[in-house]
């Protein structure tokens, strides 16, 4: 397995035996890149320097699911979880118990082990005390799992392809809904009422519902004014109007996220939003030119600022902390969590901040002028291969719905 | 604050200064019960003995989402991030410092805490190595907002009976599916096409996405001899037929959880099956006759056991272990998550056992025939009222879908 053959550089530079991720559920983003499809409650995976994964799980119930991992199983009866069960303690006790004897039976002696996962920070704490009490001692196991998780497995792949395919559709729908309106003294109608932010975000919800697809983290839809503040989601009852700008990012999640965003405007632009939009989708060309393996994120993110400023937009290089013209990132890794690596920021070092064959990343130039009440984002996903980027949300740019060949 | 109230007890049987929550968003179960609304990232709760819960937020641009829940706030600034940041430490030492600069401002000098969340396990781990050396000392502190969170507020029990009213609405869509099929062969043919597990799911995910529901936990949609292991959720290929059992578990999240199961049957049912959905009509009517506060969840899980022991189905207190007959718990709390408190385990005591006005359970009795391929199971949701218990999901319970009223 590729996956650990990388853990075993980390161990090296992180000093550790092992790395440990403990989870209330195989979603969890620790845990999710060693489970595969299985559906698991509790459970937790040891990765020994130099040996396999070993996946154990907490409910007897769940043997056949854990099976489909194909990993080295330690059973509840392995864990001995009835024994710390008995013993009366609390979860913490039960937890540690595991983990001791999931280590054990992996061959590894009390020593310095990374850990991860997410769980109840309480228990995690009292577990961690009773361990150090056999000699174990640990340090953050997050860093090893973000780095084994940048480069995506076939089979990641394939789930985030089927999420940037849910995320498309949905954005042809919302392309369909807003071409099919009418101008109605100054309001978007459709069939006959106004059209708000919340009739868009259920037609969204219930195009990704049939991908079966989900929103952990919600969705932007943004009209004008709030779409100028890139933290803004948008306001159900808002009513859409025409020539206004509408952010609409969408980020949904199967096993694997997808994200994408474009901008809207139905019925002829205002000028400045015309402009930034052309500016826009003229840096996401040069950046998506330049992206391939090697390739800094950083310089990327520098390029695109260049690029902004020269047509007269302010960035966070030329003017920090900025809140107009461009003020955020650039991009970002996509995986099993919305922000993965690689970093685009200027601190990411090595392989966390540069893009290699497999990564799924996000380009996203923006344009934002809270004080005229407008914005422009336009951002697609792509996976780094070996001659450049393939784009995963392949989408019409155009602002204007009516634009958008039909669905 | 009643719930603040409540916690001073807790403070006191637990022998801690505060009660510290951090949280990688404010959807973290341990976080919602003091977010309200509000949608922040990586936020943190501070609930000294004696005084009032203060909310620290990590990103500046969350502040207008912070002040929504009308705690008092701890911004970014108060919290010293740039601080922690700058000293160019890991996540971990952003985090002690975040919970060390929280606690001084809520006057609380370094003592023993109670500590949740769901945060990285090793960020955790590091982090309170870190304020150890502080002199802070901590016990789990989950058990503390467990109980916070057993008597809904009003606000809460809005999001419930919002996500009841979207779980009823996706049953009716569901009977009305399943009454508009033709039997063609021994299988269930709806247009002119095999109805599968999987039509069933995408639908329910259609209705509920429309309510603005998701299904975090998923759901449970399991034909005849899928539906005879309680933990079998139902594989989509899976086409459904006539004069089977369809057990449908939905139990999804708005803020709050709803959970809710009926069993279809399209046509006449075998007899053992006909008979066993009598069997638990009657133990859920006669669960829901003694469910009102101060019972003990205990109590009313012996009393269904001797129901159907007595109608000659095995029971875990007749047949430890039991796989076919009765083989699971009566109910549970529902709120932040899926199972809280209260717990109908023999070993809950005291108030975490009991029911009290304000709590929302389930009960859920069910019947298993592994052998026969069948099973059955009634689960409603309840709000404890001052007078017994009210239904949150009014549903029919008839077996044949064609008996329930056209949507």
């Amino acid at each position: 397995m590729t996956a650990e053959r990388r853990l075993d550089d980390l161990f090296e530079t992180h000093d550790c035996r092992a790395l440990v991720v403990v989870a209330r559920s195989s979603r969890d983003p620790f845990l999710a890149p060693f489970a595969g499809s299985a559906r698991l409650g509790e459970s937790l995976v040891v990765v020994p320097r130099g040996a396999s994964a070993r996946l154990g799980f907490f409910t007897p119930m769940e043997r056949q699911e854990a099976a489909t991992t194909g990993l080295p199983l330690l059973s509840p009866a392995d864990l001995d979880l009835e024994r710390w069960q008995r013993d009366g303690g609390g979860p913490e006790v039960v937890l540690a118990g595991a983990v001791s004897r999931a280590l054990q039976l992996a061959e590894v002696p009390p020593s310095r082990v990374a850990l991860a996962g997410l769980m109840s920070a309480g228990r995690v704490q009292a577990a961690c005390e009773l361990l150090a009490k056999e000699g174990w001692s640990f340090v953050p196991g997050e860093p090893l799992v973000r780095r084994l998780r940048k480069r995506k497995t076939p089979e990641e792949l394939e789930s985030i392809r089927a999420a940037a395919a849910g995320t498309t559709a949905a954005f042809r729908h919302l392309a369909h809904l807003l071409a099919t309106t009418e101008n109605t003294n100054g309001e978007l109608f459709r069939n006959g009422e106004p059209l708000t932010v919340g009739h868009l975000r259920q037609a969204v919800a219930r195009v990704l519902a049939e991908h079966g697809l989900e929103q952990p983290e919600r969705n932007i839809i943004a009209p004008a004014e709030e779409g100028a503040f890139p933290h803004s989601s948008g306001t159900d009852h808002r009513v859409l109007r025409p020539g206004e700008s509408l952010v609409v990012d969408l980020f949904p999640r199967g096993r694997l996220f997808a994200d994408c965003t474009r901008t809207f405007c139905v019925g002829p632009p205002p000028e400045p939003l015309a402009r930034a939009h052309r500016e826009a989708a003229a840096a996401l060309a040069a950046a998506r030119e330049e992206a391939r393996a090697g390739a800094r994120g950083w310089d990327l993110q520098k390029r695109v600022c260049q690029l902004l400023e020269r047509a007269g937009y302010p960035t966070p290089i030329s003017h920090p902390g900025t809140d107009r013209g461009y003020v955020h990132g650039l991009g970002h890794g996509v995986g099993f969590e919305l922000h993965e690596l690689p970093s685009f920021r200027k601190e990411a070092e090595g392989v966390a901040g540069s893009l290699e064959v497999g990564d799924v990343i996000t380009l996203e130039p923006g344009l934002y002028e809270p004080d005229e009440g407008w914005a422009v984002r336009l951002e697609d996903l792509y996976l780094v291969t070996e001659d450049g980027v393939e784009t995963l949300t392949p989408l019409p740019l155009a602002l204007d719905p009516r634009e958008w060949p039909a669905a």
